[in-house]
């Protein structure tokens, strides 16, 4: 049983975990190594004091040095279901399962709403969590939209299982369909407009009206939507609603960073990382 | 007419100077070039995210880079009393008026409750500011209690005014009192316990107990209680009272940092400074 568990390592949840390391809480932080995605694409930032002018690249770079000078530890699961029990947090990640007394979200900001039909199919279909369900679909047809080149290993993880991939990918550049291991993806010539389907995923509809049918898709994406990834969470608009302290309406709980709400700033995620750190703190105190 | 006026050059401060500067708004920014007290008197810093373990002095030679980089405008005066007309804010600055559609207060936490009495006897023989006030002081013996090291040179110009000058800093290794030109100046042997007099101050007590006659206290400290320096202002305990975007219950009127309450941190103090900063310019759009 850990004390906390971050969810994301983004500026908040580092902010945190460098506040946890002085405070000596037995800490489980799970995140990408490459950390905040959307920081390393800025191409300057000019607004995070003592940083002067930086690209998402540098700063990323000494948020590693730090990382690696207080010895934190990462955690490179993704985390795609969280239950309270009320006296802890259960966190299941890549099929491990975890516990921690508190919960820190700093997961960062949904920007996609997520497709037509998405929320509804969840668990019928629609996966989040290629290394989770992936074996489920040996053999068949799936759909995958990968959101950012971090998740291809994945997709490669997938195409190794299914019979076939459509895979969407919304930036350029990406390397899989030239891959020769990857002689069964199909690359979808137009993005995902909704999932089809009643009991189970029957199919896609791409923005121009085509259906393709498949047994699945899984989609891969930065940020899971809050009230998906912790059942219970009370939301303000597509936020997660925090007090001061970071506290959300569940005991133990605290989000921070860019999923409690605008403006989407480096500086304010620290900012509340480190509020959430110490709210966590006086929590474990009592 | 200024769109913002900014009080304090901590982290708070430096962030919504920053931001401010993005968006190109005309700002006036007070503070000390020496930035921070509190950030520079700090040994270690481990928490403020992508500086690792890091000096105080050295967190703020950064700011002070970032400053130049960006080549914003610190203007040192030290404001002492704003007067909210509803429609603006007028600063007045050592004897200077200042007007700015927009308020921010990141003017740090009042660690000192101030000496008993001391508010009461505010303009009737207590001063914040030697420039404003201390030419009335001609002639005259006067108290002065010095907070730090950097106002010593007021200390200097009310000794070049007064007859006689009466000292206590809380801090040693003051030179004051080796100064030739100081001649003037007598240490107190104890802590100023609190201000007398009835319609004007008659004297100081020490906290001894031994009562010095003086005709004026003047307090030199980095941070003015915040009713005493905007009256009108909703506290919370010692702090300003503000709500999830840093606004204070004055329209126009916001804050950040340690003045709205604890932790008291660099990285929260940027957040909220970064949070204030993005207010003020959707306020000043309507």
């Amino acid at each position: 049983m850990y004390d906390v568990a971050i969810v994301g390592a983004g500026p908040a949840g580092l902010s945190a975990a460098l506040n946890l390391k002085l405070y000596e809480k037995d800490v489980i932080w799970f995140g990408d190594r490459g950390l905040s995605a959307k920081v390393e694409k800025s191409e300057q930032i000019a607004n995070y004091p003592g940083a002067g002018l930086i690209s998402g690249e540098g700063l990323n770079r000494r948020f590693a040095d730090h990382i690696r000078e207080m010895d934190l530890e990462l955690t490179e699961k993704k985390v795609t279901n969280i239950l309270g029990t009320g006296e802890n947090y259960q966190l299941l990640a890549e099929n491990d399962l975890y516990e921690a007394r508190t919960l820190l979200l700093a997961i960062g900001a949904v920007t996609s709403k997520g497709f037509p039909g998405e929320t509804k199919m969840l668990g019928r279909g629609v996966s989040y969590c290629a290394t989770c369900d992936g074996f489920l679909y040996r053999g068949k047809t799936i759909a995958v939209y990968c959101g950012d080149p971090r998740y291809e290993l994945e997709v490669l993880y997938l195409a190794d299982q299914a019979e076939k991939v459509y895979l969407y990918t919304p930036y350029k550049d990406s390397t899989l369909t030239k891959d020769p291991a990857s002689g069964n993806i199909e690359r979808l010539p137009r993005p995902i407009g909704r999932v089809e389907g009643d009991m189970r995923v029957s199919g896609i509809v791409l923005t121009d009206g085509t259906e393709v049918p498949v047994d699945g898709l899984f989609c891969l994406r930065d940020a899971v939507a809050p009230a998906v990834l912790l059942p219970g969470l009370t939301l303000d608009g597509p936020h997660i609603a925090v007090d001061h302290g970071m506290k959300t309406n569940l005991p133990g709980c605290f989000a921070a960073g860019d999923c409690t709400g605008q403006p989407y700033q480096i500086a304010k995620a620290a900012g509340e990382g480190n509020i959430a750190a110490h709210s966590i703190v006086e929590f474990l105190g009592k």
